[in-house]
This record gives structure tokens, sequence and C-alpha cells, in this order.
């Protein structure tokens, strides 16, 4: 299945795309698309309702999209894959690299993102996204890890090179910006990615083609990261894992960096999860 | 005011000391002690109603007191006391260092902490928390900084040293494991704490003083920490700001480093803001 949330922000509605790609209302199906949801008889009660094909059917024409779910948490893997960390000029790590990001960054795969006030090194980062389903604590196998894989989602982990490594301490000082993570357009549940490490990842800046990878050049799969992860903390559902951006990033590039700035248009996309665009403003 | 929430995990109601230190039973009168309640006229509310005198009296016998309030999210600040940063060995920051915890690390004051699987570095930290009670964004002024304040509480920022330092990446690793971060017994309302930066913080591990500070030995007040903050993320009603912890952690003991084990029971108190107890047990 493929989840939305649409409307106003912080007023939005859970909705679905069905078979024919129409937009359709789950707001007399579910209160809403979050860890409740996704841990409990949610997404069958859901998938009864569009297969019994008489859920109400949204107008997408002026409909904002939101972020198909508010995560609990975001954790953050670096550096996962090897060009994005040779680019970096940082060593490949010998096991993950984890930060935080704040869940009050997320906002709608359309929305604008802001450049912060003083920011003059901005990125972008396309990632995969992965949305716990179920509690996941002290797991001891790669299955048991990804049969708490809720769904995956396209994620945009924007970043402020100054903030995140000039600033002195943590990268979370660059991670946490206003706006700074657009999520979805969908939440696609897991049973529709066999496999995760076989998604394409793809972001352009103002037309011009700057990621393009695939999960499976990841150092350490989603499987592992789950697995990982609960080890160090308790993962809950909806909880959001942003996994690593490939190489292609304004950080990596020669000097003059192409940071973003006001008026830049970035598209990202993985395969089979939707794609985004956003016009960056300023704060 | 000192505002608290008692009963199960995950089933707390507000409650309130009054003047005569009885607790008092607020569930007629907030839905709960969060953002919404800090940033809206819920201060007042309860302030007119424990002057009328008529609010339910709860036989504290029995009833667990939980965390005062669950944050939207949690920023720490790292090294941020100059005795603190030398037995870390690690050099006083030039602007605070910041990185973050997961909220739903917070428990009661005197819920019982766990030490993580394979854990033999498990450390200390008593901290003056902030509750933010109104929205931070881009503010110019100390002043305008401590008006977004809510409110004081003590928290306990515990640690796990080997995660935090020595496994890859970011402190985060270390910080964010299962109840690693008991909060309250009380919420104290800003008007009470005239001087954040007067308040004496003691920490004692099996009845022996470990840590004994001062706030007014932070680096960064907590006036300059919000208004610092807010220049990197959005600060929002209920977020929660642990800003540092005192020197006599286990870190910087001499070898055999005095780390935390199961038995262990932990007493730490901030002047004004209460007192803590934690059994350690195993997770």
């Amino acid at each position: 299945m493929k989840l939305l949330r649409v409307g106003q922000p912080g007023a939005e509605r859970p909705a679905a795309l069905d078979d024919e790609g129409r937009l359709r209302d789950l707001s007399g199906v579910v209160l809403d698309i979050d860890g409740t949801f996704l841990s409990g008889s949610g997404p069958h009660r859901v998938a009864a309702a569009l297969a019994g094909g008489d859920l109400p059917v949204l107008d997408p024409e002026g409909l904002r999209i939101g972020p198909p779910l508010r995560p609990g948490k975001i954790v953050c893997i670096g550096l996962n894959y090897r060009d994005h960390a040779a680019e970096s000029d940082l060593p490949v790590p010998a096991e993950p690299v984890v930060f935080m990001k704040a869940a009050d960054t997320v906002i709608g795969p359309y929305d604008q993102v802001l450049v912060p006030r003083g920011s003059t090194k901005t990125d972008w980062e396309v990632e995969l996204a992965v949305v716990i389903g179920h509690t996941a604590r002290y797991l001891e196998s790669h299955a048991d890890a990804l049969a708490c894989v809720g769904g995956y989602a396209v994620s945009h982990d924007v970043s402020e090179r100054e903030f995140q490594l000039e600033r002195g301490g943590q990268w979370d000082k660059g991670k946490s910006c206003e706006t700074f993570n657009p999520l979805g357009p969908w939440l696609v549940t897991a049973d529709e990615v066999p496999d995760p490490q076989a998604l394409g990842l793809r972001l352009w800046v103002n037309g011009e083609a700057r990621q393009n990878g695939s999960a499976k050049d990841m150092i350490f799969g989603v499987a592992e990261i789950v697995r990982y992860l609960s080890q160090f903390m308790v993962l809950y559902p909806g909880d959001l894992i942003n996994t690593g951006t490939p190489a292609g990033v304004a950080l990596g590039q020669p000097e003059p960096k192409p940071y973003l700035r006001a008026g830049d248009v970035v598209e990202l996309e993985v395969d089979g999860l939707g794609r985004q665009r956003q016009e960056i403003g300023a704060a």
C-alpha cells in the first residue's frame, strides 16, 4: 500500500493510493498514519477497505500532500555509502555512525525548504527512510529486524555543513534546522518492498543530476541498521531511520561548492517510493 | 508552581503541589502537562484553581510519580562546566556543544534505570533541565530567551561512555538507551526560579557524594543556551534542554572507574527542583 497524509500542515488526514493511482480518503477507516496505526490492525483494515472499493475518491487538485507520518524520533546513519564517505574525506566506518534529527523538522515532499539565517552551506541528501512498524529491542537476527520494518519512504536529510562540521561538537547542530526533513510522498508498506537494497536513489538540483546511487552500495544494509540500533536504543512504531546518502552532495564538489540558495529547486526520488520537489526559500 | 504527573506509565494524570506540600489533582482543570498546556492558559488556570483551594487532594501513598512532562524533543549541551570538560580530557568549547537524546528515554524520577546489555560504562550526570514554554526561533536577546522558558526540572542524563565515545561516530549512540532520562519530580514554573544560574546540583551513588556543582559555573548560561539553540533549530513548547553536568562523573574518576551496576542506587537533586532516586537494574 501507498499511504499518504493530505491537507494543511497540522490538519492532515490519512489517504491511500489505489491500484488505479486514485487518491482514496481513509479518514473513515483510521485516525492517522502513525505508530499506533502501523503496529495494530490499521494496515489490514486499510487493505480490506481498498479491496472493497468504496472508499471516497479525493480530488488531488489543490490538495497539499503532507508527510506520510509524523515520526516519533528520527535516527540517522552517517557515511553509509562508501562513495559518500570518500567525498566527505572521512574514513569508511567500522560500525554504523549514528546521529539524531529533531522529528519536528519533518515537512511534506513538496513543501518549501528554508536556508537557515546565516547559512552558506545548506546541502542536499537523498535517502531511503525506514519506518518502524513494531518495537525493536535487542534484536538478534536480520530476519527479526526486517519484521520490525513497517514501510519505506523517500527522505531528504537536508544538512547545513558549517553548522554540522565547523561549529564545534556534534553533527546534530547542522541537521535539525526548521524544514530540514521533507518526507514522502508515500509511506510504502514493507510487503511491497521485497528487497530494500535493490532501490535506486536519485537527486537533481535545478534539473541537473547530482546524486544517482543504489541502496545495494550501503555499507550497512537496512536489516543490519535496525538490528544494530536496537542494541543501543528501543525503536518504537512510527520511528524513522534515515539510512544515509550516496555520493554527490554539494560538500563533495570542487570549489566553489554549489550549496543551496533561495530560488533553487531540488527534486529527488527513490525507486517505487515516489518523487519529491522542493523550492528553496530563506528563513 | 510545582507541577507533576502521577500514575502508571503512559496513564499519568496532571497534579500540583500546593503551598502546604499536598498533592492536588489537576485532571479536572487541564488535560496534561505538555507544550499545549505551557504555551496556553494552562498555568494561569492551575494557579487560579490552586488559589481557590478546592482541588481534590491525592493520597501520595503508593502513587507513582511519573515524569512531569513528555518532552517533544530533548536537546543536550555537552561539556558545559569547565571542571567536567577537564575531567573528560576535552577542551572547553568555544561555542555550545549540541547533541540530541531520544525523548522516549524519559522516565519518572524514582523509576528503575537499566544498564544496557553489553554495557560496562554506564555513567551518571545530574543536570538542570530547561522546559520550553513558548516557541523560540532566531531569538536576539537573553531577555527574549528567558521569556521562552516555561520552567525547570531535575534531569538525569544517563550516558554509556563506551557507546558514546568508543563505538565510532557521534555521542548520540550512548545517550538514548532505554530509561536513560529520569525527569522530575516536579516541573517548577519559571516564575519561581528568578535566577537559574544560582542553583546547586548534587548527586550521590550508594550514599557517596559524587557531584556537587553550581549552575553559576556553566560556560554558557540558560539564557545564552536558549538564544544560541534558536539560531540552529526551532524550540517548541514542551521541548527539553539538558544544560550539561558538573564534574564528578564516573568517566572522570581514576581507574577502576566506578561505573553503574545493577543494584546501585543513584540520588540527585537541584536546589528548589526536588530530588530523584533510582535503583539501577539490568536490561
